[in-house]
C-alpha cells in the first residue's frame, strides 16, 4: 500500500446541477445526493441510521393501517403546492381515514436524468415542511434515475403506517340507511388548479388546490363523541367514484342535494368552462363523513370549528337501495343517478 | 327516476389490450384494472378489503422496521426473474438484513400508456408468487398511469413492514475489528443476467439472476446462535459498495481475499468482456454477514446448508482503520483499495 487515494467530491451544484444517472447507480454520487439533498431536509433520527431501512419505536397497541400512493401529478408545482407536499398529504390522509394515527412515512423517488436540482430541491423541501407540520416523518427511502424520455421529472410513492387501537378502526363497509353524509369543504379545488395551470387558464385569482393533511381534522371529529361510521378522501375520481365506492362497500345506496354541495364560484366557472363535473374532480385536502344521523350536527360543528372543515356541509344520506346507487335531486327537483367516472377524466392529477 | 342504467362492461381483455390513461383515473376502468388483475392474482384478506388502505392484525411486541425500494429495472424481464418476484425480494431483503420478520408489503404501480395488459398480468403473477412463497402478502398498492414516452412499461415501489424483538435489531453501525466477513453466495449474478439481456450477449448457457427472498436463510443463520454483528444485501454498487458503506457506518476498515471471493465462471467471463468488475456488479439474493470471528465457522455452515447460501464463503475480516478503506489483497500478493463505485457503472440494474 504505498498510496492513499482521497477523494476530493465538491459539494453537489444544487442551483445549476441536474439528475444524471449516476445519482441512481448505488455509488458515491447517489451517496451525496442523498446526504446533500434528501438528509439535508428530511433528516431525522431514523433517516440518519443510514440502513437500508428505519428501525422504529414499538408502535405501541393496536392494529397497523398501511397506506401507498404514487405520485405522478402534472405539472409538478401548482398553486397551493406541488408533488412534495402533496405525496406526504395524500397518504397521511389514506392513514387518517382509516380511523388510524399515521406514525411515518417512507418515500421512494423516480427521478428523471436532466431533471433540474434545485426544482428537487423545491420539492424535498416542501415535503419536508409537509412532514414536519403533520408530525409525521419520512423515516427511509430510495432514489432511481431513469433516462431522459422514460419518465417525467420525478414520481414519488410514499408509503404511511399508522396505528389504530381496536374499536377505532374505520372501513368504507359500515354506512347504514338512514346515516347522513357531510363534506368537509368545497369540492374540486385541487383538480381544477391543477387543470387550470395545465390549461393556462387565466382567472383573475388563481384556483388554489386544497392539498392537506386531514390527520388533525379527524382527530377533532372524533373528540367531538358523534358516531362516526365512515371517512373517506374524495381523491382521484372526485366525490361521485367515492360515494360510489363506499355504496358498494356497504351495499347501500345514498341521495345528494345538489343545492348542498360547496362548489367555489372560480372552481365552477372553470368546470363549466372545460366541460367538467365538480362531482368528479379531485380533492386533496377534504373528506366525507357518514354518520348517524342523530349526531349530523354535532359532528358538523366539530369539522366547522377546525380551519380545515370551515365550510363543511351536509350534502345527503345513505339509503337502503339494492342496486347501490348514487342518486342526486338537482337544483330543478328532478332527480339523477351520479355514476361512477367511466373513463379518463382529469389523467396525472395526483 | 324512470331508467334504471346498467352498465354493462366487458372483461378486461388481457390477451391483447393494453393500458390506456382510464385505469389511472379513479373511475370505472381503474376498479376493473385492479379487480380483474391486481386484486386477483394478490388477493388476500387485506387487499380484498376494499378500502385506500389496509388494516392489518397488531403486529406484536417490537420495534417496527420499515423499507422502501423503487424498481426500475431493464428489461422488464430477465433469465431468472422480472420485475415483479425483484420488487417483493428486494424489500423483503432490506427489511430482513435488519433482524426483522418481514409481515406486509405495499405495491404503488406506475404503468405507461400502451404497455400491454399481458406483461402486466405475467408481472403480477409474478409479484404474487413471490410474495406467496415468501409468505409476505401484498396488502395493498395503488395504479397510475402516464402517456406514453412519460414512463417505460411499469415501475413498481414496494414498501416492507417488518417487526424485530428489543435486542434482534441489526444495523450497519456493529461491525467490529476482528469479526469476519461472509458472503451467501455468488457474486454479480444478477447484474450480469441483466447486462447480458440487454446487451444480447450470446452465453451458451444464460447467466441467470440470483433474485430471491433471504429471510429464510437469516433465520437459520441466526437460529445457528452465531453472533451476527451487521447483515446488508449487495444490490446496486455491488459488494464494494456495500462494504465501503458498513465500514463508514461503523468507523472501521476491512481487507478481503481477492482468491475467496466466490464468483461464477461465465459471470466472470462476461464482466471481463464488458469492463465490469464484479464486485461492483448488483446481487438479488445474496447477503453480507458480519460476525464475530470464534462464530464464523458456525455461521458458514449454517448458510452452507440452506439452498441460498450453499456456496457461502468465508472472504475477509474488519479491521481497526481511521481512514475506513476497504483494501483487498490480490492474487499476485498485492493490496488495493476497493474503493466506492464512483459514477454510474450498471444504470436501472434493479
Amino acid at each position: 500500500m504505498t498510496e492513499i487515494r482521497k477523494n476530493y467530491i465538491r459539494p453537489l451544484d444544487i442551483k445549476h446541477g441536474q439528475v444524471d444517472m449516476a445519482h441512481g447507480a448505488g455509488g458515491r454520487a447517489m451517496a451525496q445526493l442523498i446526504e446533500e439533498l434528501f438528509a439535508k431536509h428530511l433528516g431525522n433520527e431514523y433517516l440518519a441510521q443510514g440502513d437500508d431501512g428505519a428501525l422504529l419505536p414499538a408502535p405501541g397497541a393496536g392494529r397497523l393501517v398501511m397506506a401507498t400512493d404514487s405520485h405522478v401529478v402534472s405539472p409538478l408545482f401548482f398553486p397551493g403546492g406541488d408533488i412534495g407536499c402533496l405525496s406526504v398529504h395524500g397518504t397521511i390522509n389514506d392513514v387518517a381515514v382509516m380511523g388510524a394515527k399515521p406514525l411515518y412515512l417512507s418515500a421512494g423517488f423516480i427521478l428523471e436524468e436532466g431533471f433540474k436540482l434545485a426544482d428537487l430541491a423545491r420539492i424535498v423541501q416542501s415535503m419536508a415542511a409537509a412532514a414536519k407540520e403533520a408530525g409525521v416523518p419520512v423515516v427511509t427511502g430510495d432514489t432511481k434515475v431513469v433516462e431522459r424520455g422514460k419518465g417525467d421529472g420525478v414520481f414519488i410513492t410514499t408509503t404511511g403506517v399508522g396505528i389504530v387501537a381496536s374499536g377505532d378502526e374505520l372501513s368504507g363497509r359500515a354506512a347504514q340507511p338512514g346515516d347522513v353524509i357531510l363534506v368537509s369543504g368545497t369540492l374540486g379545488d385541487h383538480g381544477m388548479a391543477i387543470m387550470a395551470e395545465r390549461e393556462s387558464l387565466g382567472f383573475e385569482s388563481p384556483i388554489v388546490s386544497d392539498t392537506a393533511a386531514l390527520h388533525g381534522l379527524i382527530a377533532a371529529m372524533r373528540a367531538s363523541g358523534a358516531e362516526i361510521h365512515v371517512l373517506r378522501d374524495p381523491t382521484r375520481g372526485g366525490l361521485a367514484t367515492t360515494l360510489n365506492e363506499i355504496a358498494q362497500q356497504s351495499g347501500v345506496g345514498m341521495m345528494l342535494q345538489e343545492k348542498a354541495l360547496p362548489v367555489k364560484p372560480a372552481v365552477s366557472a372553470a368546470c363549466e368552462f372545460l366541460g367538467l363535473d365538480p362531482l368528479y374532480v379531485a380533492n386533496e385536502g377534504k373528506l366525507v363523513a357518514i354518520c348517524a344521523a342523530r349526531d349530523a350536527d354535532t359532528l358538523l360543528s366539530a369539522m366547522r370549528a377546525h380551519p380545515l372543515g370551515a365550510a363543511a356541509a351536509i350534502i345527503g344520506s345513505v339509503k337502503a337501495d339494492p342496486h347501490h346507487f348514487v342518486q342526486m335531486t338537482t337544483g330543478f327537483g328532478g332527480k339523477r343517478i351520479v355514476d361512477w367516472l367511466s373513463g379518463e377524466q382529469l389523467p396525472r392529477i395526483c
